[in-house]
């Protein structure tokens, strides 16, 4: 293609930008990017791509814009977006939940112009264009959204587009997307932030530290309880309602644990422990995790 | 020292064995291992030390003995040693929880014998001696048990002995320690089994799956959820007061969490976001976790 417009350049706008660099896969790419240190960052980092001052100049005769923003910023941008004409431009975005933004983009977005989703899975706890990395999508999923107003044309265009990217791809509705991830992201970051909580709580109340003896498990929710607080802000408020629903088949589960641990019942919690071993076999079988005893860290 | 005895020669007997060659800790190193199977891979890694048929033959004249076996296995153990003289032997542990394992060692290990706790705060979700490591305790924190029964002398030769492994050494009562890892490594590990359980009746219940989209945060749970259930449930059982409470704090915290969500609350959620970040720092600081983002996994 000839132009891509890139409408936020963090992690994932930045990875997007070195891939689509790399693999030569818009003729020019364009930047537009509101926060002045992050500006500067991108400069410093001599990042390919034109930063565009206006959004209009990034806008007009793109042939893609990619929303790389958190998902509360969608509205503001589509109102400005309004303003311009472009017959020829697809807009995607790579936001983490679907059912509200796209109510956002049909009650917002003008007729004319054309918004098809995409969600690649992919990520990291860090922020900001100097952790983006060039491979960041490749052999991920990538899900693109269809709903009843979704055009073929559309969905093609950027089943290329994130093929090139190096994803691999799966067409769902928004309903079904929220509710997989309100499983497989939304409650394991919720309940890793929440576990960080607890502990810091428990620190406070206890006059002793109990961070530093953290390397028998609590280690790794910290990683994901460092998320981006904005990003993971919208995601929560954006699902509620699934994950809502996801906190409470968590607490019910918890609390029969609770219940096989104090009568020690020990079929039945050998029954769940052994069942739940599974899933990580599963994982590193679908290429989903590194095949390395402790991720590979030691 | 001359003579040492490991219990037990799975992920972390094996390890010890590893280092206690490798450091040259001990002139003989005697392993006893019911397993047929572990003994049968031990042989076929050529792991040094001597295997023994039997208790009586590791335990005579051993200045240390190590259980590195899970934690309901120590009555057992304890009754047979309890038939043999060991006036110059000190006996240790490597278990998770140290309160119940306290009550059973003053309740069965006869008078003459001597037995003071540790803990060396190291593992993985693999077990067996295969996947066992030289460099598994070093620059790992080990706690040593204090109880009132405790002699310096034991501490003393305790410390000399873990500092040799490589660790860290502190020394707390039973009581601390069991409430510290009740947070630190406990509670997570429960965690993790619960999410990975309510991802699979939630796979189960709808008819799609979606362990494959587990990039997004369910995989790094499904690591620590892949643990020793004989381990974890031994924990969970002998720590049960700490960890009920532990669930307590978590799920109020939760609830707390699922209502800001619902009432989008966003002063009260940025707030916990940004200060759970902060553990994360610190962990990294404390050098409890490596300095990479991603675990350095990609």
């Amino acid at each position: 293609m000839k132009k891509v417009l890139i409408i936020g350049c963090g992690l994932l706008g930045s990875s997007l930008l070195r891939r689509i660099y790399k693999k030569n896969i818009a003729k020019k790419i364009f930047i537009y990017e509101k926060s002045k240190s992050k500006v500067a960052r991108i400069k410093k980092l001599k990042l390919p791509g034109t930063i565009v001052k206006t959004l209009k100049e990034g806008a007009l005769n793109s042939d893609l814009i990619i929303f790389c923003t958190p998902m509360s910023e969608y509205k503001k941008l589509i109102l400005k977006l309004n303003n311009y004409n472009l017959p020829n431009t697809l807009i995607t975005d790579i936001g983490s939940s679907k059912i509200e933004t796209s109510k956002i983009i049909k009650k917002f977005l003008k007729k004319s112009l054309n918004w098809t989703q995409s969600h690649p899975i992919a990520g990291s706890e860090v922020s900001g264009p100097e952790h983006g990395r060039e491979n960041m999508f490749v052999e991920r999923w990538c899900i693109l959204i269809r709903d009843k107003n979704t055009k073929k044309i559309h969905l093609n265009f950027l089943n290329k587009f994130w093929k090139k990217i190096g994803s691999k791809i799966v067409v769902m509705t928004p309903e079904k997307h929220d509710k997989i991830f309100s499983i497989t992201s939304h409650l394991p970051h919720l309940i890793a932030y929440n576990l960080v909580k607890s502990a810091q709580d428990f620190e406070k109340k206890q006059s002793y530290g109990l961070i530093k003896y953290s390397a028998g498990g609590l280690r790794d929710f910290s990683r994901i309880a460092a998320s981006n607080e904005i990003m993971w802000r919208d995601i929560f408020f954006n699902n509620k309602v699934n994950i809502s629903k996801a906190i409470d088949l968590f607490v019910k589960n918890l609390n029969a644990f609770k219940k096989d641990i104090n009568s020690k019942n020990n079929k039945s919690i050998l029954k769940k422990l052994i069942q739940t071993k599974k899933v990580r076999s599963k994982i590193i079988k679908l290429k989903q995790d590194i095949d390395k005893p402790d991720f590979g860290r030691n």
